[in-house]
């Protein structure tokens, strides 16, 4: 049976580009970019271009750009340097940042991690955020670009210049807007991640932009690759996969489309009383959280599985706590969380699989009915 | 021109079956192995195979197993794991190792790490180490598997107990190690890491070995994927290919050739002075390290690229900087490190390629000859 993959927030296949991409450079760009032959001087020269397509995209320095293994490494490399550079400082988060940004602030600011006030759809409250950097208390604040579980947009632009003006750094954790929505002015915020496999890249490859003019920045030690930055032989063909998925996504993202909207018109009369935690108006056009009238998630999804059919219940990271930070700081009972699936699309799903989603929702709706009598 | 490769300490190109296993996951197997349906149960079930697989192999249990993005991660790790749990203690290294190792280590145990000693041939004397493990000072202890530049191989076995002995811990960085010479027990050693790509896996992939009993083990910060110990997706398509290239590397150590013996013999009569860096009775049987009599290392690589053989000078990453921390722990002048060249082979180099390099460097030497006259 094929299946129809809704939970691209999660992880998404190699995009076809990518994948020719990497297999390609693994025959052809392989070598240690940091030897002494010709060979390795090309290899050298295919990462620095690499790293100039990234920067031109999302209008950065090409010095600014740094290759990780994934968002999780970046965020921690972000709070690793801030802790040595700002021991006395505290840091303030969404209280909807991902589980990587809030444990990586934890752990290194012990104490000292503050946290804004989400308002019901999950927004910050931009006059809270500024009275907060007025106390010139924070090494850094972190709001991410779009949320992994209600897809809720955040104001990345005006948060990186109030950070700007009140000399806070900015950390944009873009792992959920990269590849889905337009990024040319992305590397603007002062520190970026990103992971691959979210945008049809490689898994085990990310993104980071830090600022050019700092110092001292590195998480893993070793050589002096990438600058001193990050050391560790590069991985030329996961990030040239990286590069070219995010240039096939990046080209998609001035033709949004609505067919969670549809999907949702499809099942209202059908399902009655569901609750959308997503913000329709402000959010990824691929998420769509909704907390269903009855049932566990955990039930719907092993049914939609058997009907060919792949949801989440959020984070899949958080699977097993089953405890929804998102959900939970936007003031949802554990009860409703416990009825929460998250549907999550990319650019290759079609309307007709939303509608052939919507149509499987209502057939589980009715069994389980029948079943409960 | 078709080129020969002699830089396998350096970085191989990916074995056609790590290829093939990587381009297989990415169809089969690449969905998050932490979400809810049953594809993904089924990756996480793959994933804990691949786990059992190496521990199988290298001797030891299936939870102490971590997959990362390579040694250097694996390393920074580890270190930064030893300074939390132990930080009014000391690190002991031996002076040859790996600039990550080394790195790692005075950064997190600044004016901490201690040095053993190292005879001309590049060996430590463990009367010394054992004195050293005496004073109860010593948190750790780090002496690798096998050197990346001469090749030397370390009595890591002897090392493991004499620190068992002593209640210090063992750091054993087997990348050159694992993918060369038989590895059914090096997973005995408390600590151990390894790059994939030094054995025909992908780059961006590595092996990090730790005692099952250690708690509170992470660099990583983020979910809870590997138990908690290494935050990120798992990238299965990475571990599978690294699996499978060091299953098939770790069947051939029981061929160990002598390639490199009658190459020197080739062009003993006819370079003459060769100074021979590396232990021949007691080291990688596919690295040989050199100092040739006249022109700098260099002169000699562009040479012997232009003539279709890649060699390096040691360390690629620590090219740039052109100091050989190992040849200078053994005592090598700079003059000699300058005409230092290492020459390393895969099992897919044959002794015709070796003969090969052997006339290309007579014919060099000879043409060098003539230019300078």
């Amino acid at each position: 049976m094929t299946q129809v993959y809704f939970d691209h927030n999660s992880t998404s296949p190699m995009l076809p580009i990518a994948m020719e991409a990497w297999v390609y450079a693994q025959s052809d760009a392989w070598m240690n970019a940091s030897a002494p032959y010709r060979g390795s001087a090309r290899v050298n020269a295919l990462f620095d271009n690499a790293c100039e397509r990234i920067a031109e995209r999302i209008d950065c320095k090409m010095n600014e750009v740094v290759f990780t293994s994934g968002a999780s490494e970046g965020i921690t490399s972000i709070f690793f340097w801030l802790a040595r550079e700002y021991p006395a400082e505290k840091v303030l988060l969404a209280p909807t940042e991902h589980t990587a940004v809030q444990r990586a602030a934890e752990f290194f600011f012990p104490g000292k991690t503050d946290y804004l006030d989400a308002n019901p759809d999950g927004s910050i409250d931009l006059r809270q955020l500024e009275e907060k950097l007025l106390t010139r208390e924070y090494a850094a604040v972190a709001v991410m670009a779009a949320n992994n579980e209600t897809g809720l947009i955040h104001p990345w632009k005006l948060i990186n210049a109030l950070c700007r003006k009140h000399k806070s750094w900015y950390i944009c954790d873009a792992t959920q807007w990269m590849g889905k929505l337009e990024s040319h002015e992305i590397g603007i915020c002062d520190f970026l991640v990103a992971s691959a496999h979210k945008f049809g890249g490689s898994k085990g490859c990310g993104l980071l932009k830090l600022p050019a003019q700092i110092d001292d920045f590195r998480l893993i030690l070793g050589g002096e690759q990438q600058e001193g930055r990050r050391a560790g032989t590069v991985d030329y063909p996961g990030i040239i996969a990286l590069v070219e998925a995010f240039d096939w996504t990046n080209k998609l993202t001035s033709k949004i489309n609505d067919y969670r909207g549809n999907f949702l018109r499809s099942i209202a009369n059908k399902i009655p009383d569901i609750t959308i935690n997503t913000d329709l108006n402000n959010s990824l056009w691929n998420t769509l959280s909704i907390a269903l009238p009855k049932y566990e998630n955990i039930r719907w999804i092993h049914n939609l599985d058997q009907a060919g059919f792949l949801v989440s219940t959020g984070a899949a990271c958080s699977f097993e706590t089953r405890a929804s930070k998102t959900l939970q700081a936007i003031g949802k009972t554990s009860d409703e969380i416990r009825r929460t699936i998250r549907i999550s699309s990319s650019w290759n799903n079609t309307e007709d699989e939303w509608q052939e989603l919507a149509e499987a929702m209502i057939k589980i709706w009715n069994k389980l009915g029948h079943e409960d009598q």
